[in-house]
C-alpha cells in the first residue's frame, strides 16, 4: 500500500498537538497473566520512548503479592533516565508506596480514587470515604515532596456493580484531586461503556467546576468498540491528553467484563490523519506491539499493528 | 454488570433517527472461507430481521465461481417475504446480474461504482470508465424497471496502489449514481483508512455537488480501529445511514489489507447511548452473531457482542 495514507485532513476547530501517555508498561502488563522480568519490561520502555513518547507509565509500588507483574518496579527505575525530557510515571497506592517511589527516585508518580463505593470497596478494600481520603493524603504528600503527581479516576463513566455514576461526583472527585496537587486528573472509562455524548456530558461538568480542561486527561478502554469515538469527542471538547496502550494491552485485572485499551496505534492513526501532531512514530510503535506480543506470547487486542506494518 | 448500561446522554445537534442497512449476510459472508448453505443464511437473515434490522442485504448475482459464497442467492430470496416492510437489498455486478434479480423477484438491488482506476481494473476487470458507463447503465435499468437502487462506491477513502483519492471524484462519481435514480449512495472506505476529518471533506464535497446528505450512507471498515469514530464524524454531519455487520463479519476478499466491518453491536452501542433510535434489539444482534460465529467456525472480529451478552 501506498505510505502516504492516512490522507491529512485538519479539522480547525481541534487542538494541534496532543500529548499521549503510554501505559502499556503498567496498565497493560497488570492484566497479563505472563510476568515480564525486568530487562524485558526495561526494553519495552526503551523502545517505547525511541518511537517518541514522551510520558510512560513504568510501574506500581504495590505489594508483588497482589500484582506479581509489577513486582521489581524499583529496578525498572533503577535502568531509566529520570533527568530526561521524557516522564515515567509510577503508580502509589498509599504512603508505603509513595516513600518506596520517592527512595527510589521517582519524578512522577500517580495515585487512584474511585468514583463509586462499589469499585472503591472490590478494588481498595475499604469505603469510598476512607480510599478517598488516604488517595488524597499521597497525592499531598507527594506535591509536598516536590514530585509531579498525576490522578486516576476509576470507573468515571459507569460501574459494573451500581451502574449509572452521576457526572457530578466525578468532577467533585476531579476538584479535590487538583486541590491535593495533581496537575493531570485521568478519567477512567474502566469498564469501556462511556458513548460520546456521555464524555461530553462529564467534560461538561468538570468545566463547570473550574477544572482547566488543559489538565485533563481521556483514559478509554475498548470493550464495547468505543475507545476512538469517544477520544473524538473528547477532542472536539478540547482535551488534548489521551491515555493509550502500545497494541491495545491490557485491562483492569479487577474489573470483571474490561477488555482493551484503547490501541496507541489506532490513536496515533486517528491523529496523524487529522494533523494534530504527537511527536510519536506509529510504525516504530507498532513494531514494538509486536515485539511485545512475542514476548507474551499473547495476540494483541488490536489489529492496527499488524495493518500498519504490512502496508 | 447492571443492565442499564449504556447511560443515554443525547447531543441535541445530532440526528433522532438512523437506519442501518445490515450487510453480513452479503458483504460479510463473501469474505468468509466457509460457505454456507442457503438454510443457515435465511436464518441469518431471519434472525436479523427479528432483532429489527429493516435494511438486511441478501445476496448478490454473481458468478459463483467468482463467489461461491454468495451462490444460490435467488433461493435465499425464495424464503424471503419480498413484500414486508423490511427491504432485502441484493447486489447486481451487470445486466445478466439484474436480470436474474428481476427474475428472482428482487425489489431492491445495489450497484457498484469505483472511483480509482486501480481498483476498478483489479476488482471489476475493465478500466475505470467502462465498468462506471456498465454500472451506471445497470442502475438506470434497474430503476426503470420499477426496482429501488443503492449505489456503493468503493475506496473513497483511499486505495491500496493509489493512496489518495480526491473527494472532488468522489463527488462527482456520487452524482452519477444520483442522476442514475440511485435513492442511496453508500460511500465505502473499503481498506479502512479514513479518518474524521477526512469523512467530513468527503460529506463536505458531496453537498457542495448538490448531493442531499439523506441519500448518503456511509460504510466502514475497522482495519486501522477508525469506523465508530468516523461514523460519529459523520453523525454530526448530518448523516442518518450507516452500514454495519454483525460482529464486524467479514471485508472485501479483493483488498489486500481490509479487515473487519464496523460490527452492529459497536453501532447500537454508541447509538444507544446517544438516544439515536434504531428499532433494534443489541442484545438479539450479539445472539446471532455468536450464533454465526458457530456456524463459520471462526471467531468474531468484535469483542462486543460478548460484552453485551455477558452483562
Amino acid at each position: 500500500m501506498s505510505t502516504d495514507l492516512p490522507q491529512l485532513f485538519r479539522q480547525p476547530a481541534l487542538p494541534s498537538h496532543v500529548s499521549i501517555c503510554e501505559v502499556s508498561p503498567r496498565d497493560g502488563l497488570q492484566a497479563e497473566s505472563t510476568t515480564l522480568p525486568v530487562p524485558v519490561r526495561l526494553e519495552l520502555i526503551h523502545r517505547l520512548t525511541e518511537a517518541g513518547l514522551t510520558s510512560i507509565e513504568a510501574g506500581s509500588f504495590v505489594s508483588p503479592r497482589a500484582v506479581p507483574q509489577m513486582a521489581d518496579t524499583r529496578s525498572v527505575l533503577d535502568g531509566l533516565d529520570l533527568d530526561s525530557a521524557a516522564t515515567y510515571p509510577v503508580l502509589v497506592p498509599n504512603r508505603r508506596g509513595l516513600d518506596d517511589a520517592i527512595a527510589a527516585g521517582a519524578v512522577d508518580v500517580s495515585v487512584f480514587l474511585s468514583v463509586t463505593e462499589s469499585f472503591s470497596q472490590a478494588n481498595l478494600g475499604d469505603s469510598l470515604q476512607a480510599t478517598t481520603e488516604r488517595g488524597l493524603e499521597v497525592a499531598r504528600a507527594a506535591t509536598t515532596a516536590g514530585l509531579r503527581v498525576r490522578g486516576y479516576l476509576s470507573m468515571v463513566f459507569g460501574d459494573p456493580w451500581e451502574g449509572a455514576v452521576d457526572p457530578q461526583d466525578v468532577a467533585s472527585a476531579a476538584r479535590r484531586l487538583v486541590d491535593a496537587g495533581c496537575t493531570t486528573v485521568s478519567l477512567g472509562d474502566t469498564i469501556g461503556t462511556a458513548t460520546p455524548g456521555h464524555v461530553t456530558a462529564v467534560l461538561d461538568s468538570l468545566v463547570s467546576a473550574g477544572i482547566p480542561i488543559d489538565s485533563v486527561a481521556l483514559h478509554t478502554h475498548n470493550t464495547y468498540g468505543q475507545a476512538l469515538a469517544n477520544v473524538y469527542s473528547a477532542l472536539q471538547a478540547g482535551v488534548r491528553q489521551f491515555d493509550a496502550s502500545a497494541g491495545g494491552i491490557g485491562g483492569c485485572p479487577f474489573a470483571r467484563t474490561a477488555s482493551g485499551n484503547l490501541a496507541t496505534e489506532d490513536l496515533l492513526w486517528m491523529l496523524d490523519g487529522l494533523g494534530i501532531s504527537t511527536g510519536v512514530d506509529i510504525e516504530a510503535v507498532a513494531a514494538t506491539s509486536q515485539w511485545l506480543s512475542d514476548q507474551l506470547g499473547t495476540p494483541l487486542p488490536s489489529a492496527t499493528p499488524s495493518a500498519v506494518l504490512s502496508r
